[in-house]
């Protein structure tokens, strides 16, 4: 069994060897500029742990793990560009420091590259790796759609943000773990319980990121603390604000979100105060709580025996009380 | 043996069936739309001829024969913003008649759900049709990416040229006939000649379409005559021309290229003149017919019968002679 810091050092050493050195260089430097601005590769190790947990051999992980992590910043570099985002990684994003034409073409030449990565597996586990990439991907480009949407549409309700944030974020770390899990050999029941694990695990992590946009420790969190307040992101803790003062017929949140004249460092202290009024941290906590139990309860229920699950646990356990 | 049209009537059965009726309807509408705006459906037609030329079932290839048009679609959705073009097939492009982060996201599915319908095959020939795909995927973003450099490199030769329409538009016509071969459980070495016979008809195709943009009759044309020419674009015919005036030390060429000031119609009507002058359409046209017959030498390498291949010696055909 393999620790997590042990499974990241390897695709550390398996990203230190994929090279993108290719012509045109126009489209390929983009490409080794994105995937070398790093992050904490999560999905390729989680990749790796779904076939570590049910003894699979590595090795034969590491490309389809690499596939994950490419098709992941794939969809980073076109978000960024859909967001207009100047930085990523606090670095220049690639159509900012080339140009949106680039971006463009050098993404899609990722998410064929994912594909052809992911497709080195053996012959009899083909159909059912790619089946699981490729409905996953669809998962993935829909819940950025709905994102989108709702960064205009009115009325979204928390059940429609879970939803969301389920297809965007918390179904590629399910499919991550069954991908692993199905070039371990595992059992079909099996891997759909390791999916649903890292399904509801992601809504739990995702729950996680929200709170620490407002409540993260400035110094560690790697992002601007209160990002989501001055974009008006529709996270789950404003949903939760925006319906519990629909109960308390207040409007004051409404109101500052339609402030274009208040500056960012008072809209976030406005809305904080207004978010710690109402605890919509502790629901936040209380919903992510809930999220991990039934995540617990999925790998519990793999026919495995306990200890062969304590990295998962481990891990599990950290998402939850990460402060970056 | 199936013609080229009892062929077509085939595809636009099975793309009368195919739906993306889904949700979210932002995300899947303008997939439809860009399949409804028709065109030629050359590619999937080429897949089936490829099958059918081997004796396969066709039945079997029409997945992945929807899965090139869906690709061939994704790629022109993307071209289409790198272009900032306002017209495709005379209709709105997608990101003009929506917005550039739909277009993005839409072709992003499409690219995703050509895979999904490339992967319907029988089990023993998933990996080697996706690995003719994957690899062609890659070419054509490659291809696209150099059209771009060329926009603004200067020196351009023609061989740099045929290099670039191989990679964007010839080798997936090559690589269309080879999976349909694969389809049909072709030999490989036969199936290595149709995929070569594909790809110098290709660069024969395009040979033909920019002298069409020039020579095309105005009321045949789907395009507008002369659009190469207004938008300075490196054709095969402005490319021979800068050579021959090269060698003769003249510039009108090159000066009525950095002319702002001179209306389109005037600029290609005196082009027009100078490549008459130069005789540029003779030479792209013996360039074309080169090309043509290494393709047709790499047809009769075929192991078949002459009248296995009539129908796709008739397609080559109408293709040189193509008004539109």
């Amino acid at each position: 069994m393999y620790s997590f810091d042990d499974l990241r050092d390897k695709i550390q050493e398996a990203f230190s060897i994929l090279s993108f050195q290719k012509q045109p260089q126009e489209l390929y430097e983009p490409i080794s500029y994105t995937l070398s601005l790093g992050g904490k590769r999560m999905r390729p190790v989680l990749l790796l742990m779904g076939c570590d947990l049910f003894g699979g051999d590595i090795a034969k992980a590491l490309a389809p793990a690499m596939g994950i992590e490419v098709f992941h910043n794939f969809t980073l570099l076109h978000d960024d560009i859909m967001d207009n985002a100047p930085l990523r990684r606090s670095q220049p994003t690639v159509h900012h420091k080339w140009n949106t034409s680039i971006a463009i073409l050098s993404g899609d030449t990722m998410l064929i590259e994912a594909f052809r990565l992911m497709m080195q597996v053996e012959n009899n586990q083909l159909r059912q790796v790619l089946d699981i990439f490729n409905s996953t991907a669809i998962l993935v480009c829909e819940g950025q759609q709905l994102d989108m949407n709702y960064e205009t549409q009115k009325d979204v309700s928390i059940l429609d943000y879970l939803e969301m944030i389920s297809l965007k974020t918390a179904v590629l770390l399910a499919a991550c773990l069954q991908i692993g899990a199905v070039i371990a050999g595992a059992d079909v029941e099996d891997a759909r319980h390791l999916y649903n694990f890292g399904k509801y695990l992601g809504i739990a992590f995702q729950l996680q990121d929200d709170i620490l946009d407002v409540y993260g420790d400035k110094d560690k969190f790697g992002k601007q603390v209160g990002g989501d307040i001055i974009s008006n992101k529709k996270t789950y803790l404003l949903l939760k604000a925006l319906e519990l003062e629909a109960l308390s017929d207040s409007i004051s949140l409404n109101e500052l979100l339609i402030n274009n004249h208040i500056s960012s460092q008072d809209k976030v202290e406005a809305i904080t105060a207004i978010y710690d009024r109402l605890k919509v941290k502790e629901f936040a906590i209380q919903e992510k709580q809930n999220f991990y139990e039934i995540a617990m309860k999925e790998l519990e229920a793999i026919d495995l025996p306990q200890e062969r699950k304590s990295a998962l646990t481990s891990f599990a356990k950290y998402l939850m009380v990460r402060e970056i």
